[in-house]
């Protein structure tokens, strides 16, 4: 597959991927659909009368919306023809979108866009499916016996996450003040927060038509909502959550911002980068089970660039590390009878992967504090400093070409003074 | 004060209360808003012109929208003059309204209409704010001496919910299938839920223009925000909570729905049963501090009604155990930064009394099934069974007159078979 748009080999998106955004110009505000293609941007809503296929022909206006929820709520086949409708237009074979008038009007340069969050997100869910990450905390919380809580290998542990806190890739984060113990026994002390992390995370979001409360959706089933994938930051104030999570979980130590990727990356466009599920056992419940792998082998990794610009890659890790996949997640989530909807978010929760330079947060790559991670500019980090831009990237290495999921990045502001 | 509109002292909805609400009609089919009134609602759509204030004029078509964040957004000077227009045009001593036919076309009976959510609830978040039912459950799942954990005096304890699950009274609820732990240490179980529960709580719907991420509201300016209040359902499978939520917190066993009242009574309606905030120690830190009071007098009562209609009211309490306000709440909920919309939802928790016949859950009436709840058919309870409706009501008790929630009512319907 070959695009007249021009690209190098190393692009994040090529033909092969065609990501979904929503973003602005400085000429035209007004948000409007995207994909992503090389390092432009193909306007949908100048196209959207291009979409002439039998299920998209009578839905060209879910195009013209500020938001990609109308569109997820086609489902997988609508999909499926928007991308062969799309690479057929974007192909060198093809004229439609070469010749010069249409050209200039439909495409936007990237560096020229303003991206904003591709969906209204109704709600947000994180899960906590990563082995490594939730026996590392657990080692370090509890002990090497009882890592894991005894509920972890049966359910895809997960909480809801706060909605309107989540923001697109470039938004500022600002370090919280908050409640913390600063002696086990002793007084809480509410000062801004001195442990401040990240936590590398994949989010899908889902897709099809909303469902009903008290419906379900077994494992089986569940690949029809899942849309497509973005990289995530759920920034974490440890020394909050430490003090505040328990009896019921993890609450401003969370909601301060969580940052994801401007493009989705359709399910279409990671297929080729399936790879066998995780081995689990037990063996989970029927609505849990599924045969089809839906793991993906997506190369993740974070950089933090310190105010003098020098980056350093602190952990690479890999999606494939996912013990639990997306679809058991979905069916978990709605096994009580929980209703879903198009853009919802649905994370991961931090992937780790098995290395002690695959962990996908500062808390374990300086394990609680008793390691300092060595920076490339000659400083050490535990947490996070104040105008650290701590920068996620995700990518699938194909054949002479990548699916890249662009950066998804935030720089942690200084706390307000006191 | 006195009405044209013509009703008993009984009644929840007096010229004193106005609470706002979404309907719609067999005949118009479109949701509109109203405010309740006797028996009636007047459409708010059908006399928007007569909002002709200084702060309303121009945002007249508030009163057009589907739903009331708009009218929300608006802020408290703006809901007060709404109020005495509206307090005005019901009068007995005006005549607008009482003209035979706009007194037939903006006035409907409540018995005519379907009630709808509201609000379009962007977040869900419940507290854990009545000291009694935490001192409670403490009791039951630890020991008398470690009943409230270390943070629970020191932050208003709390947690994201579900929004996609928050239903309008009315709506069944239908008993969840999830996993258990029928015996401690065991393997778990995947099975219908056999400890399903109400939860009695107050929510407040926030209001005021939205907040930027990174910004706080301090407990003494949060009274701008809070639009008023409506009674809540927050249904609970114990048995699938108990076996999920270490470390993350309740997820399936609450998402399962959650019902609220269709009425929202405001906080001016609420205003004349303010009562002294409940005594704190320790102090709380600066942020959470208001002097002036944040409690109400309001009477909670919970019915049980089985399949043969015989009504059981199961127990009474009061809004005044609170331990933390709203406005604390919603300082504790912002300190970290996190934004805030008009429609947001932010729950009590499970109000209990002091007395046992004074709890806020099935859990503590039964005290975790040690005990039965004998019910006036003849039957006991310890926790819901197939085709119990439970109602909750909420009012305050004034000179003469009442102010009501009206009922927050659902029926659990019995299990999908397997």
């Amino acid at each position: 597959m070959k695009s007249f748009v021009e690209y190098g080999p190393d692009c994040d998106f090529p033909i092969e991927n065609l990501p979904y955004g929503v973003f602005s110009t400085n000429d035209n505000p007004k948000k409007r659909i995207g994909v992503a293609i090389g390092d432009e941007i193909l306007d949908l809503s100048a196209i959207s009368h291009l979409f002439n296929g039998p299920l998209l022909e009578k839905h060209q206006n879910v195009f013209q919306q500020d938001c990609l929820n109308d569109f997820m709520s086609l489902g997988r086949p609508a999909w499926i023809e928007a991308r062969l409708i799309l690479q057929n237009l974007l192909s060198v074979d093809n004229s439609t979108l070469q010749h010069n008038e249409i050209r200039s009007k439909a495409f936007v340069s990237q560096k020229a866009a303003t991206m904003h969050l591709p969906a209204k997100i109704g709600d947000y869910t994180d899960f906590y499916s990563s082995i490594h990450h939730a026996r590392n905390v657990g080692i370090m919380f509890r002990s090497e016996e009882n890592a894991l809580m005894p509920n972890w290998k049966y359910l895809p542990v997960g909480y809801h996450g706060r909605a309107s806190s989540v923001v697109v890739s470039g938004t500022p984060i600002r370090r919280p003040w908050g409640q913390t113990l600063p002696v086990e026994g002793a007084e809480p002390a509410f000062c801004p927060s001195r442990l401040m992390d990240f936590e590398l995370e994949v989010a899908i979001f889902v897709g099809g038509p909303p469902t009903n409360l008290g419906d379900t959706i077994t494992a089986k089933k569940a690949y029809a909502h899942i849309f497509g994938m973005v990289t995530m930051n759920d920034w974490s104030a440890r020394d909050i959550q430490k003090w505040e999570y328990v009896p019921l979980g993890p609450f401003g130590s969370k909601n301060l911002g969580t940052t994801i990727s401007p493009w989705i990356v359709t399910m279409e466009a990671l297929e080729p980068f399936k790879v066998p599920n995780y081995p689990q056992d037990p063996k989970p419940f029927s609505y849990l089970q599924h045969e089809e792998p839906c793991n993906f082998d997506i190369h993740l990794e974070v950089d933090i660039k310190p105010p003098g610009g020098v980056v350093t890659t602190i952990t690479r890790s890999n999606y494939k590390f996912m013990y639990w996949t997306p679809q058991q997640q979905l069916a978990h989530h709605t096994v009580t009878g929980c209703n879903i909807n198009p853009g919802d978010l649905m994370a991961s929760g931090t992937i780790s992967g098995d290395t002690a330079n695959s962990y996908g947060s500062m808390l374990e790559l300086c394990w609680k504090g008793t390691k300092t991670i060595p920076m490339k500019d000659g400083t050490t980090r535990k947490f996070l400093q104040d105008n650290d831009e701590v920068i996620i990237r995700g990518y699938c290495l194909g054949q002479g070409y990548r699916i890249g999921f662009g950066p998804c990045a935030g720089k942690l502001l200084p706390a307000h003074p006191a």
